[in-house]
């Protein structure tokens, strides 16, 4: 393994240079994806996957703990159906991929390949739905999603296919459907920032960012390390716009027929993207230890003739390490240095990597360095178990603080425009301004900068402006960004 | 709730009369699958979907513990892909869904919505296989598959999408691939006669039968109660059939470049079917407890004037059993009498109901109800907790014996053709018989009885007769049955 080698697997541009390239770069690098031969397509790794399967594992426990259930709907959507919600279609139609043969023949109708599964499903539920006794419906499923991308795209940001879930809710009245939407996004505020350790802002989307047929929706948007948002996922009252062409009709308490209002909500893949964007450094990945399939690596430091003590010694931190319900990986494998291994653990994001050597059996101790901070200290053999676990909880909340205060430092207030407009030109992030309302001054905003309004917070803001286009006295105050 | 009602929520049909209409019913009525609008298309509900996330999990547990890793790789196959291997496209092709456009646009390429993935999943590979140090490559994905059905669809049977797993493994030697067929053939076999409760015969296919592309296949199939077989999952030994035409080399130990040796493997909500199929009676479905989403259902029988003692109980009980382990059901749903819920459950397939009313308060019990035989019985209510374990340890068990001792009374041996075909005829079931190995005597009996050849057992047979078809000495024991 030549010191040559081991430079060409590393990252060859820094984080603050050149984030696109550094993201490219760690994906492939880190083995999380590799490129499809369709445009936006990527095979997700087994690390990555694994990332995948532990938030998934997360949120249903959530899921499980509200009643929520897993199903699975069918991908294909008859065109008739995809069109029955007239703003849905005109928001999904650019991006859907159409099945019109199977075999040599032509099909009658055309198929969509979900964008999305709303109209599918409701058309179960206008089955399945009769009586108040039948609601809430609380459903979910976890599933792949395809939809034509035309801007350019990155794995897992961006991409012609993703996993995520959407859960579809149908209730008997708007608060209970209203109450939907904050729990899982709640949800998703928790998962996120406990779990991923992403600090995320939460709000209503505007008219004009709002979900292709919702009465509204609400949003959670981390802020990347280039000063752009990233929408994370979705929650979305869908008010009665489906359930109304979908005939989803209820028989309530006092003996009438009532139309049903829903819910959908959604995160996906994209939450590795951020995951890899926010806490990675100039070495590659760093994961944090609550969702990384590895937490510790054991990397056993060979001298001539000491090899079977070291392996033996090696083998029983592991166990101890394990015992404790700590992942971890004793790294044997032959053929190359500690340097090589420490490398290739650090780039793969290992929270900690643990050395074990002679002098660590002399002296009854082993080395643990720490990927967040490169700290390195020496542990008790007797005390490895608690001590790892406390250090794993130190990364964990370290991440978190850190990309708190990263957060923190990207959010500007003004009610200035051209302040905005320089504060988006320059270092981004969220200005958070005062806004009218007016779908024509958040569209002037977008048009000459970029910047959308990525969320309007609950809460009442404690002082409101003029607007910051038009002047007039302001409804809001709304995070602009721009975003990926 | 009349009782009239409560007829029309049952099961119709006796399974012994119309085993086709029976499971339709059940499929329905126990709430596991409701149909979609593409033909072959279903939604699976809460039930079903639970079912399937057990054998997600249980076979997760086995593949770990061999050092397979999940990932997950793309739908689409460009045309060009899926055509490079030319037995293999010309089994596929007649079933392949085909997008043509996204939005507006026709594709430069036609993609296929996957019918199996060895096609994409090779292409990958063939750029991450370079050295024997990167063998075996042991990956896994769990997706959904589309195949558009002509034939006659039933859900989870046969439908043009449904969910599976494929595992796809690369290896240095045909040995070590062919260890892996059957490592994973086993898995299959521990899977669903221990936790399905469905005994199978293993054995490879014939060349005719074996999957598109395969060097050859290993099988398990269980019989159905209509004397139908019922395809369980395959295991593929794929030589170098796709590292040839995909490239897939590595640099052996001893420095020469060789083309890899792959193998595929997968299993589909199909197990869910042939449960219901094998398990189930005229009243609805029977769920081995091993896989029941709910294993124990506790209905309080209310008295006027005792409810609120009957149904702290109740949950006294439902606690005790929770802190087992058990997965339990307090149905203290308000508006049914017990005996619609005694009839709901059974539908529903919940292996043990117990039953707790004033009477049984008084004498410190509770009533248990096995769903597979009917058998009641009293349990004191100190002991609730162990004797319900056992008692679903032993319908586990009896659920096994009983689907042994159907599928031996199923099996017949005989060389004799004209007792294949009245076997075939009239009861169904396996028929093992004497086969010389070649293809115009497979043919023969296919295309005259409707029965193929189903397995070819691994074991050499202890005495072999003579072909059933041309006399000639036998090279196999075969066995022959009709199959879904």
């Amino acid at each position: 393994m030549a010191k040559d080698e081991k430079m060409d697997k590393g990252i060859t541009v820094k984080k603050g240079d050149d984030l696109s390239e550094w993201y490219t770069q760690v994906v492939q690098k880190a083995e999380l994806a590799d490129y499809g031969p369709v445009q936006g397509t990527i095979a997700y790794r087994p690390t990555a996957y694994a990332i995948w399967e532990h938030i998934q594992e997360i949120f249903n426990g959530m899921m499980r703990s509200t009643g929520h259930r897993n199903v699975y709907f069918p991908m294909f959507i008859p065109e008739n159906l995809l069109t029955k919600e007239k703003e849905h279609i005109e928001g999904f139609a650019p991006e859907v991929f159409w099945v019109t043969h199977s075999g040599d023949n032509k099909l009658a109708e055309r198929l969509a390949v979900r964008p999305t599964s709303e109209t599918i499903i409701y058309t179960f539920y206008s089955k399945w739905v009769r009586s108040w006794r039948d609601l809430p419906l609380l459903l979910n499923q976890w599933c792949n999603i395809a939809r034509a991308e035309i801007k350019s795209t990155k794995p897992f940001i961006r991409g012609s296919e993703f996993l995520w879930q959407e859960g579809h809710t149908v209730h008997a009245t708007k608060e209970e459907a209203d109450e939907e939407v904050m729990r899982m996004l709640n949800f998703y505020k928790e998962l996120v920032e406990e779990y991923l350790a992403i600090p995320v802002i939460m709000g209503k989307k505007s008219e004009r960012e709002k979900f292709a047929g919702a009465l509204y929706s609400a949003t959670f948007e981390p802020m990347m390390p280039d000063g752009k948002a990233l929408q994370g996922g979705t929650s979305h009252n869908l008010g009665q716009n489906f359930s109304k062409p979908f005939d989803i009709k209820f028989l309530d308490k006092d003996n009438t027929s009532k139309y049903a209002w829903t819910t959908s909500w959604g995160i996906s893949t994209r939450l590795i993207g951020a995951t890899i964007m926010v806490h990675g450094d100039d070495k590659g990945l760093v994961l944090p230890p609550k969702i990384a399939p590895v937490q510790v690596v054991i990397v056993p430091i060979f001298k001539t003739g000491e090899d079977a003590a070291v392996l033996k010694k090696a083998d029983e931190i592991r166990k101890a390490l394990a015992s404790h319900g700590i992942l971890v990986l004793l790294d044997a494998s032959e053929g190359k240095t500690p340097g090589w291994k420490f490398s290739e653990h650090e780039m793969k994001g290992v929270p900690v990597r643990i050395e074990i050597g002679p002098k660590d059996i002399a002296s009854k101790s082993v080395v643990a360095v720490r990927r967040d901070t490169g700290e390195k200290k020496g542990i008790p053999e007797r005390e490895v178990g608690a001590s790892v676990m406390a250090l794993l909880a130190a990364i964990q909340s370290n991440l978190l603080a850190k990309a708190r205060d990263a957060l923190q430092k990207q959010i500007t207030e003004t009610d200035d425009y051209a302040k905005l407009k320089s504060t988006i030109e320059t270092k981004g992030g969220f200005v958070v301004s005062s806004w009218c309302g007016a779908d024509a001054c958040e569209l002037r905003v977008k048009e000459e900068t970029g910047a959308t309004i990525r969320a309007i917070p609950f809460e009442e803001p404690k002082k409101l402006g003029n607007c910051l286009i038009c002047g007039k006295r302001a409804k809001h105050k709304a995070y602009f960004a721009r975003a990926y």
